[in-house]
């Protein structure tokens, strides 16, 4: 089969690669008919996850069809349609079991990662039964591929480490594909007011588009900006998803008293953190990666309507096409980029 | 009447006063039978709490007997013996509704602090029916003023914040007042261990006493040492109480996934806050004042046997004595303080 | 001043009564604007309710404009337009701080019940700050007044004690207003299906207008009905709101392992409770009065768009006309009579 | 081997029957060393549980040794000590993954039940890695055998589903294995007072030692001598667990607003639920089968020394004298019999 291999800092090839194969009774081997990527897959490129070493195939999110079941697997069939989760979970393990599926002692992201990954014409998925999703025959294979990791980030580690609930006041730092998701699943909540940040005007209008009630560009002094909006009392929530500059900073200074952080995003260095701040304010901050326990939750959303996540995809590339696909996403700020699909065949 | 009256950095003197009068319909003013000090009146005592200007009564802990009461108040009598709350609270705004009392629009952290306070022989308590809790005759007002701001300290920001439950590992940074609080609570939750950490070892012989059921001392790697104790797996939840040099540090080093860190103690300056230990263990920071909202729960556990604040109280007083008290509690460290009474009479 | 004034049983008269005085400082004299009346009104009309008794001023639902206030009451000035609560909570005591304030030891459902009501030109509200909510000067007071008791009643002992979340299959028994106020605050949630059941074939058809995405009429067997629209599933939340004959018993076939039988309604006499059904399938029942401690979130929705109460009015009457208006609403069934709105002036 | 065999109402034999293998790679075969008997036992002996055929090995608790496993199973070896849960768990489907094993789509309670039991000298365990807990060599299986059933039983559906919470007062109907078992967990939050009502002294007498602050006798009108010892305000919360003639009525008397009745016990019938006295008091109802979702915490708790299950411990047999253990079983009350072990060898 083909792959995009990873071939060290800032080299992939799209490449012949031995077909993958059931290793143990619990695995399934998926063709992908649809994968996308993500800014951790653009972080990968570069070199800068220790554990992606050359030869690795990229990619952990996409939609494929059951090619092949290891003998442990009774809930899929061969010819299934199926959603390949960022995350693969043994579902026996304390971890798996608590819901922190992100540290399954067995698995995690995994993916592209410290196996070959989905940004190929078949993957090997272990764990099958647990980190697979059975889709009806007619599924939008596009908006699907958006619930592999980008829909279930914004829910878990901003609206419900957020804690979003009605009538409350949300802020979203960054209107890249996680604030998006964040906005468009924040809406579950229903809160009453939600306030969109990015210097990107032309993000900013998508939100808008999407249910932002507020927007604040990047101009001046960005946290006064969102104080006024809330006449000086603050937001019950903000929901950080990086590509802000002092965003972290931002989120300090906005939040109303008993209000929640939610990190999304992952930080790579230390950060200046204003406890005396989070006490006067009786504040929560919270930061985790996806568990991708929400994931049905989310598929039945998509299902009945609630959430269309199709509307975050704005390009397209054939799989062969991969490497075009990363500069394409790689480029993004500014030029109306958000999610891109990768189609096999 | 005599008070103690802060007269800028490290001058308070014990002298006349006009006795407080009734001011609003909702005020009581009660005399003071014993009061206490805690580190925050120490850091007034220095001029570090802007708020705290010369002339004002010091003290915001206190049990008494109520000597005179607003047209408004109607759920007191005079002569009822009553726990004064370091917490004042209307009740009716906004954020006492919502339990965030410290935050009270005309309330809040104000005895001591924005009006005259409670070491004192009168005080006026504001909002009495919500600041003060009526207390049995007989109650022993040692224990029972113990119940002012510490012990509602450490469980609130420590122990709930910490979301501490039956069978969890449980760290406690820190074995002063505070930190022998958040262990004596925490036993409400019965966590299976409770380690507690201090460079004092007059302190851990007393956190043993008081229900440790592992010791760690300064020496050597701590977070190394409490992570052994857990066999690596890490804590379930840290009660960062101060007083440890890079605590909060340890703190983040320590966590398992999933876990939480409750700060309880207030911190001056910016900490550096590794968020990708956060997101990488999927954690929770907490920090807030005390809301003094589970004082009834205290009360019923004093009451049933269940706690024994007394055991916290290591010095006695006289109230015109409060100058010694002081240096007593500044001292504090190596010397087998605790909490010292200041009694009135 | 003129009021509606119980009788006994089935006889009220629109009479000439003494204007109402502050009798307590937290007292405030609240001119009517509007006023509606709901099922327990007819029922209390009726003599059903033996607390209210001859001469009693009818009506616990209103919105209108303070006239005077109790020195006691620090929050409101004359002349500010307010919201009547129909629960009447003094804040301060044990229910009240836990969110019972229907239980509130001297509050509670009072107005129009234990002490005269709202359906008057003008109405002592006891403890004002905790029982008014002020209104912006703009506010569609139509839409207000549904505030008082209706919206309260279906979001807090429907929606929240059923735990309605994001991907949910909810059913609703009953489309009047108690079971539309239900399905437009579960919309705040956003579950996937709604499924509404009733006999009326006119409430069906706002309940579908309202956001229902199922509805189910009176004929042949109701809970097999519902059951097949979930494909033999169940919902995870029922939520009761009374008039349907064997609602009850429906609600015990039709809901979910771990699911959740909300009660809204009050029920006058013993039921049976199949509990082997409730063991079978992991069940939790609540019935509850409104507590009315999510007002400000409601107020919060409406005024931003998100709930649109005004659309369960139906019919308009003069406050003189109060007679006429029970008479409208006691007919009720089939002729698509949902709220009506008594005017003063 | 040898099992006992149920053989129809009232008749079950010791005897000869072909060892169990592996069926599934999922499958352990468990070598049994330790096993008890409930009162579901002793209904499924006298014919009451139709899903029970002739034919049938007795028994759904035991402790023993790992046999043989199934390829698919990794986190087990044989030798290995385990706990058998009470309920079967897959793990995968969408109730397992919820809490709600019970409902299990390929589990649940089925040892003993719908596939053959623990009365045996080996059983066959499905879904080995979720429904067995392994451990330490030198655990006492005596105590543990208690964690297979009853007390996660008193745990979860008692004193989970109650809430109770420190400071709370909590009533237990019942002194039973299975009042017991909730009385020893419900301290693990810290109640004030736990009352403890039964017919039986002897079993009351254990109560008191094992924790009841105040016990109840069967004389006279029990829910008045409930309210009695609350001065009237009612208790936070009712654990229901059987065996009281009127005790789910008694429920329905002694609960304070806001409070909960957790019922343990499966009711086999319909019960006169006073739907007005939960109105008015705004109580929650609980009643579901064990989810045997807390072994893990309990397994921690008596590792830790806070649980000290083997107290529940009265009378030995020989597994081979099982129907000598279900006649002493049957005859319980006043006779001091609380729970039976019975050994293999």
């Amino acid at each position: 089969m083909k792959a995009l291999v990873f071939q060290g800092p800032g080299k992939a090839v799209w490449t012949e690669r031995p077909r993958p194969r059931i290793q143990a009774p619990t695995d399934a081997i998926v063709r992908i008919t649809k994968t996308t990527l993500c800014a951790t897959d653009l972080r990968i490129l570069k070199g800068e996850l220790p554990g992606v070493v050359p030869g690795r195939v990229l990619g952990h999110e996409g939609v494929g069809q059951v090619e092949e079941l290891g003998a442990g697997v009774t809930g899929l069939r061969p010819g299934d349609k199926v959603l390949i989760s960022c995350i693969t979970s043994c579902g026996t393990c304390g971890f798996c079991r608590k819901g922190l599926c992100s540290h399954c002692r067995d698995g995690g992201f995994v993916l592209g990662h410290a196996i070959d990954g989905t940004q190929a014409q078949y993957v090997r998925v272990p764990h099958a039964e647990t980190s697979l999703h059975r889709l009806p025959v007619q599924a939008d294979e596009e908006a699907m591929v958006m619930l592999s990791e980008l829909l279930p980030t914004g829910f878990e580690c901003g609206v419900l480490q957020g804690r979003v609930k009605a009538g409350d006041t949300v802020a979203i730092l960054g209107a890249g594909p996680l604030g998006l998701a964040a906005l468009l699943t924040a809406q579950f909540s229903s809160p009453a007011e939600i306030v969109v940040v990015d210097a990107d005007e032309k993000r900013l209008d998508v939100a808008q588009r999407l249910g932002a009630t507020h927007i604040v560009d990047g101009e001046g002094d960005t946290a006064q900006r969102v104080l006024d909006i809330t006449s000086g009392a603050g937001v019950d929530a903000v929901i950080e998803t990086g590509g802000l500059a002092g965003g972290f900073d931002v989120c300090q200074s906005i939040v109303a008293p008993g209000g929640r952080v939610a990190n999304v995003s992952s930080h790579g260095t230390a950060t200046a953190l204003r406890l005396e701040r989070f006490w006067a304010s009786s504040l929560t901050l919270t930061n985790q990666p996806v568990q991708a326990v929400s994931t049905p939750t989310l598929l039945k959303m998509v299902q009945s309507g609630h959430l269309e996540p199709a509307k975050l995809v704005t390009h397209h590339f054939e799989l062969a096409d991969a490497k075009r696909a990363y500069e394409t996403a790689a480029a993004a700020g500014g030029e109306g980029v958000l999610k891109v699909i990768l189609s096999n065949e």
